[in-house]
Formats: C-alpha cells, structure tokens, sequence
C-alpha cells in the first residue's frame, strides 16, 4: 500500500456538507433529531451518495447504518460518525465525519483493484448520539459496546410522553435486541473519528487540527446546603446561616480545584430557596460537572471538592449533602493511534497538537468495547457546539478530510503489520 | 399626673391574644389578611374589648380604625400597630400592640376621673400592614402620612387578579380619598408602638425588651451578570467567562461590606441561565438587599457593592448592570422619646438596650409625617416571624405591656412639658 491523494476531492465533502445542510437545516439550523422523518431523509441521503460506489448498506439491530466496502480480508476499518443532531443544530457537528468518510470511501474505490488496500472498509452511522429526544446519548453506540440496559432505558419519555421503547419501535428498532449489534464489532481492527472540536482551544493556539487523547471522566453531583431563613433586615450579620455563602465559595474553590489537578470543574446552576429578597437564603442545590482524562486526578477533584464543601458548610453553620447523578471513567484512546494520527495531521497541516475530549462520543463506545480506536479534532469557531453558529472554516474542513484519509492508509498498514 | 400601675393587668392582654388566635387562626396560624372577612371579624373582637370604656370608634378615608378616649385636652398621644397579618402567620405580630393598647385604655379609664390625664388618647389599627395580598405594605399609615399615590396603586392586582383599588372598595374604601386621612394627625402629639422584634437579638442578649433607634433605610437591587456559556467539557478554565463566578464572589463581598460599615446586606436570590450542568453560566441575576440606620453609611455600601461587582466583573470578563428595585431613606425616632422608652424598659425589666429595627414598621410613617415616634420591641422566640412559629415567652408578653403602659405615662409628662 503507497498513499496516493489524487483521486481524493475535500471539496466534494464541503458541497455533500451543504447540501446536506439545505436538505435536512432551516433558519434555526440543522433538525436531524434522531429517529424523526427528518433524519430518515438524512440516511436516505447518505445512501443515494453511496449508490455508485459497490458498497452494501444494512441498519443493525440497535439502529446503526453500516456502508460496507468489502477488501480480500473481512478485518475491517471502521470509520464512524452520527448523522443525528440535537434540534436548532449545527451543519457539522456527527455529520463531518460520516460526508468525509465517504469521500474516504470514494478515494479507496476509484483505485485500481491491485492497489486497493486489502481490508474492509466500513462507515457506521451511530443512531441517537445526541440524546436529544429523551436525554440518553450514544444510543447505538452503547448498545453495539455492551453498555446500554434496555430496562434503564425503555420508559424513558419525550417531551410529549412517547415512551422510548416505543419510538424506536416506530422506525423498526426492538430495544431487546439491540444489545445484538455487538457482532458488527467483530472483525474490527481500528475505528477513526474525525469530529468539530466543539471547544476553543484549537482556535485559540491558531491550528486546524488536533489528536485527541481521549474522552474525559466524569464526576456529577448535586449538592445541597441548608442553613436557615432570617429575615434580611433584622438578623445581625453575623449571626446567619447563610447557604448561599457556603455555595459561593465552593464556586470559587472548584475553579483552584480544576485548575491544580488539571480538569475542568463547572458549577452550572444554584437554585436559592426561600429565594425573595427579603430573606436569607435557607436552601442551596448545586450542580457539579468535574472532568479529568485521569481516573486518578479526578478522583482526586472529586474528594478536594467534597472536603471543601464540608470545610465550608462548618464554617457558615451549614449542612451539606452530595448526590451523585451520574459518572464516567476516563477512556484512553489507543497510543499507537493516536501516534499515526499525529503523523497525519502533521504532515496535512504542518503542525500537530495533542487535546482531551471534554464531550464524550461514539468513538468511548468503542473504545470501551476493546476495538483500538482513535478521534481527530478541526477547530471549531469560537468554541460553539449545539447552536446553529457553529462553524468551521472551508480551508479546515478540507485539511479535515486530507487528514481522515491518510489515517486511513496509515491506520490499514498499521492493521497490516499487527496482523502479520 | 403620678404614675399608679394598680389597675393595669398585663395577664388580661394575654388572655384577649389567645381569644383572637382561637377566632382568627387555624392549625396553619393567623389568617387576618387585610381587608378579608377574618380581619373584619378582628376588628369588630377589638371594638368589642373597648365596647364597656367611655370610648369612641371610627374608620378613617384610608380605612384605619381609631379607638379615641377623650380627655380635656384635645392634644392626643396615639398608641398604634396592625390587627392584619399575612397568611399562616404570627399570633403576636401587630395586635401585641393593639391589645396591649387596649390594656393601657383600660387602665387610664378606671381612674378616678381627676386621677386622669388631661389628654385625649387614641389606638390607631393601620390598615393593611403586611401588605400581604397586593405586595404593598403600610397601606394605611402611609396614606396617613401623605407617601402613598393612588395612581401607583390602584392597578395593583392579587392572585385572583382583583384590582386594589377595587378590593378596598368592597370594604368602603376610596382610594382616591385616602389621603385625607391625614387630618387625624391633627392633633397628634406623640406616637408609641410595641411591636415583636421579629429578629433574634434580643433573644441572643438574654433581654426581654430593646429601645427601637429607627428603621433601617433599605436599598433593593438586581444585578445581572452577563458572561458566555460554554461547554462544561470543553471549554478549559482560563477562557470561560462563568458569570457564576462574578456573582459568587459578590455574595462574599457584600458580608464583608455589611460588617465593615455596621449595617446588613443579603442576596436573597440567585438564578443560573442556561442552568444545565452540562454549561459554564451565561446569565446569574442576583437580588441584593441592603440596610442602614445611617443615610450616609447606606449610601457606602451601595457604593462599595457596585465598585466590587465592577471590579469582579471586569477580572471575570462579564457584564453587570444594577437596576433598583426599590428604595427608603432610614428613618430615626425622637430622640426624647428614645431616651423615656429607656427610662421605661429599664423599670420595668431592670436593663435597657438600644436596637435599630430591619423590617419597616407603620410607626416609620408617623415619623416621617412629623409626629415624634417610638418604638419598643420584645424578644421573639429564635427570630421567627411570618409564621406560626412565631413566639414570645408570656413572662415578656406581660412586661411589655407593663412597660408600654409606663412609657404612655411618660409620654404624657413629656408633652404637658412641651406644651406648657
């Protein structure tokens, strides 16, 4: 296998992008929530872009789209995005990846057969990423991983009270099944992931692109302190029980926390309770995200935090009370990948740099179910995700695309060597 | 004119209070709400209590209840507080006053009529205090004193969405008459409240009762926070902008402004937008409250608030804007008449003490109308108030009423002194 770029085209993925984006966006941006008639209509367009290429298309049991270019040997290259988008979206965000590895797919196909590298090469479109309709992502993922519990999940209800079950029954998906997606997973030899960054950093060091180094761990909790309601004109000063002030300072702390270990720590709501301005507040609830790529360091975030919340409710005279609502272990991507993803980004952009996820996606799934796996971050403009500003620039988007199919060669010989 | 406290029997107050609890109360606490059919029946028990005393009642334009005993002189010392109170509320707060009023009426009609002094002597029961069901306090007193604009008013509305103007009117009021309640000051030549303190410096002190200084001016704010959500994931620390953060730090701030100037200031509300964990906080609005005896001292801390929610915001790279809520100058009592409440307190309970009151009272508004005023308070219970925890211990109920009979007497000698 030599790697050739002619053949290739990143600005054909720019006009699929486009197209896709009139076809499935409106003036609040991109509707492809999963399992929605609009998203259908997306995974029709992707096949019709796959039509004349020999490639078979099959939707697995847990929802997954699965465009397989079948080689001499069924040890297969994934390459995997998410057509799904969160409501009032953006044009990239699950999508990039899928237009690109199609161009990647196109690239491998126009060779000659002798040149044709000898693996299988397979493109997944990952069902209900986002979460968006009933507040689980990584739907697909998850249950092709192993880590998804249909009784967690089956009465999970939409805004209008349509249960989960049912909705995935709608669009042929038996959620009891759907743990059966697993055998896709079995030739797999590598999965890439080429992904918006959704976050500034790349900008802010002026590079294209990055080698992401894994999905960070997460720690959730809510946190309640109590003190007790005064009245705010006759109780002295210093003889309140003020929740509010034990919560301001635990803000304050979590920020020298996240910036020691070297996290990230987020308190992203406080509701006050009795909440009028005429009283003390009584009632404080917090919420906590805290995130490392480290299980050890965040385990260490986690006790320093709780430590200052309990140094601090002594102090004002106040209780406090954790809840954990949810958590994650860090997941590594895989070294040698991560080594020929570097390589490749080098040589598309001249420069290469190294980040951690702070979202998680697909590729953790992936990850987590033992398949040696990578993720390749394009900057996003000024760190917007979710909204219908977000945006990259054309000349990114292009590098992006160069960048996936060298990996994709890289990653082939890297197969290749491994399995000798 | 010699003091004689035989006659006076504090035990009967004690008695009428529990008569009006049972009448007006349920097991949620006081239900006098102003202008209700419980407050009318708590009116017609009070003109019952004086139906046997050579007493005259009326009702004025802003729909006070005046009891007057007539003496040869038509100078007249009033005696006042509130038979309203807000829902589930207190058995003491506002008809202590009125019934330990009552007492002291009682007491001067059963001398001998040369034994009585030559004044005229009159309990005023403002109407709606609380301001319980329209979110306007001192109604009566204020339209009394000429600080009340019924084109301020008049649209107000409940939770039923009945107009103010129109629920006063259902109780024979015209708002727009209101104001001439003001003739009953005419006379006026001294004002005394007993009130609950309603905070809990008195009960922290050991003491049964306090010498009122005046009622703090109050300064009411909101202040938004602006900065720019970010993903709680990706967005590394040093580039968020967490209006959180500003808004934390100002909660600390204003503790330490409060106490370094000798006054109170509290943030009684704090609301977090977007308000997801998964978000660095976009938008924080705060409500702040602060209070000062001294005018000049309040105006420092609102100085040194937005200095340091200036500062804060700068370091943090947000916006702030403040917008007043609502504000009152601080209003001090006679000074005469503070030092004779000593003199009274000091009888009667063997200590004295000097207290500035945080809650606004009616007797703020006879100041301010130009009646020299005092106020004395009595320990409450753990500070409670607005709630039918709200408590004082009998042995202070009965020393109040002793006391506020003494300071009449007083009263009476300070303005024979004055008019002679």
């Amino acid at each position: 296998m030599t790697y050739d770029p002619s053949g290739l085209d990143p600005q054909r993925t720019i006009r699929d992008l486009k197209e896709l984006r009139a076809l499935t966006g409106d003036e609040n941006g991109a509707q492809r929530v999963a399992f929605t008639d609009t998203w259908i209509a997306a995974r029709k367009f992707m096949r019709e872009k796959l039509a004349d290429l020999p490639i078979k298309v099959q939707v697995d049991e847990a929802g997954n789209q699965w465009a397989t270019l079948p080689g001499k040997s069924d040890d297969a290259l994934l390459i995997g995005g998410h057509i799904d988008s969160v409501p009032n979206g953006g044009w990239l965000d699950g999508c990039l990846n899928l237009l690109a590895g199609i161009e990647v797919l196109r690239h491998i196909a126009s060779l000659a057969p002798a040149a044709r590298p000898p693996f299988t090469i397979r493109l997944v479109d990952w069902a209900d990423e986002e979460g968006a309709r009933f507040g689980r992502s990584l739907f697909g993922s998850s249950s092709t991983s192993g880590h998804m519990n249909p009784d967690d999940l089956r009465d999970l209800k939409d805004k209008d009270g349509i249960r989960l079950q049912d909705a995935l029954e709608r669009v042929g998906i038996n959620i009891d099944r759907a743990l059966d997606a697993k055998s896709q997973l079995q030739d797999a030899k590598a999965y890439l992931e080429l992904h918006i960054e959704q976050g500034p950093v790349l900008e802010s060091k002026n590079l294209a692109m990055g080698t992401v180094l894994g999905t960070y761990g997460v720690e959730r909790h809510s946190i309640r302190f109590v003190g007790q309601a005064a009245h705010a004109g006759s109780t002295p000063m210093h003889m309140r029980r003020d929740a509010l002030a034990a919560a301001a300072r635990l803000e304050l702390e979590i920020r020298e926390i996240a910036i020691r270990n070297g996290g990230v720590c987020t308190m992203g709501r406080v509701d006050t309770k009795p909440g009028i301005v005429t009283s003390v507040v009584e009632t404080c609830d917090c919420l906590l995200d805290q995130r490392h790529l480290d299980a050890g360091a965040l385990a260490t975030m986690l006790r320093e935090a709780k430590e200052a919340s309990e140094k601090f409710a002594q102090q004002e005279s106040v209780s406090a009370a954790w809840t954990r609502l949810w958590q994650i272990e860090p997941i590594l991507f895989h070294e040698e990948l991560r080594t020929l993803t570097n390589e490749a980004i080098q040589e598309v952009t001249g420069a290469s740099f190294r980040l951690p996820s702070g979202p998680l996606h697909d590729a953790a799934e992936v990850a987590r179910a033992g398949v040696p796996t990578v993720m390749l971050f394009v900057q996003s403009l000024r760190g917007l995700s979710h909204t219908k500003l977000e945006d990259t620039k054309e000349e990114h988007l292009a590098l992006s695309v160069e960048a996936l199919d060298r990996l994709a060669y890289k990653a082939m010989e890297w197969i290749q060597q491994r399995t000798k």
